[in-house]
């Protein structure tokens, strides 16, 4: 049994997450305004007090973050700067410091999602945050010590999140929030580093 | 003949992308303290101010921005900004502004790098930025109005920049800047829209 972390814990994804892992593992719930401990990934004071209240796990999971949607030909700087400090910048936080509170063998699991690859109107702003996640993920798999590992997920939309953004997603297969959990659990019950698991 | 704002004019690259085009069009060299006009890419409204002197052009091309180097176990917020502020954003500004001063059919070119697929120790930061430039030209690319075209070159370490980053690099086959620079014809001159060039 495993002590696990799981930011963004209440959202749609996360509590799949939840559940999935919390058949075999001490799950911490966490979130903005909800769950066990409150953190604001994107201020790295809150990510480091995150952590010295939880102490030593084996496993951290971050599905949360925003991200900016809206057409390209009138979008802002600032617009913009809102997925980098928040779905970017916020899970960097959570894994820089994660580095040093995780056990021997530990994990990280961050989440992009497969606007990645798969652009659609409006999504300049998640495809770039999205694609950098993952770039961040191998980028900061070869350093990872100790025997830690560090993955991402890339869900496509999920069945339950069809009513809120499906017009945007015209024409792509959906998955079932199970399906996509199942994910979070190869990679932090399996033995893969630095890999991207796309679900869709 | 088309006219070519050339953005990072002066560097190793840069020289080699002015030498390129300049055989068949008109380039117009920019940089931070060097080439006809100056910008700081970093600042939206220098941006803007640079396009309104240039006036409309047939084709952006942006050969620059800054990226930290360093150990990913002590690697803060504040530095992982460095990239995101300067390499990322930076050429994201000039893409949003570019927009509305390119002609019919024109062509916004960027850079990435080959450690977006290919880490290096001390690259996150690198692989990182470098993902989230291609993947903001794959979002970009579907909503380019007006025949306009924006792809992505990733050049891997150049011949030209072994002395200076080799150790970073040390087995990776390094290439001309001769090469590099056909790619970026290749964008501005060819019919691709969305597309990662990679050179290596």
């Amino acid at each position: 049994m495993k002590k696990i972390i799981v930011i963004g814990a209440s959202g749609t994804i996360g509590k799949g997450i939840v559940e999935q892992l919390g058949l075999r593992h001490e799950v911490i719930t966490v979130g903005r305004n909800s769950g066990q401990f409150q953190v604001k990934i994107e201020d790295p004071a809150s990510v480091e007090a995150l952590f010295k209240q939880v102490g030593k796990v084996d496993g951290v999971v971050v599905a949360a973050g925003d991200l900016h949607f809206g057409p390209l030909a009138e979008m802002t700087a600032e617009q913009f700067y809102v997925g980098l400090h928040s779905k970017l910048m916020g899970q960097v936080n959570v894994a820089l410091a994660a580095q040093k509170y995780l056990n021997d063998g530990g994990s990280i699991t961050l989440t992009s999602g497969s606007v990645s690859e798969n652009p659609i109107r409006y999504g300049a702003n998640a495809s770039t945050v999205n694609r950098a996640v993952e770039g961040f993920v191998t980028g900061a798999a070869v350093e990872m010590p100790r025997g830690l590992r560090i993955n991402v997920i890339s869900p496509t939309l999920v069945d339950e999140s069809v009513e809120a953004y499906g017009p945007y997603f015209y024409g792509m297969e959906t998955v079932p929030v199970k399906r996509v959990a199942l994910a979070y659990s190869r990679s932090v019950e399996g033995a893969e580093n630095g890999k991207n698991y796309r679900v869709w």
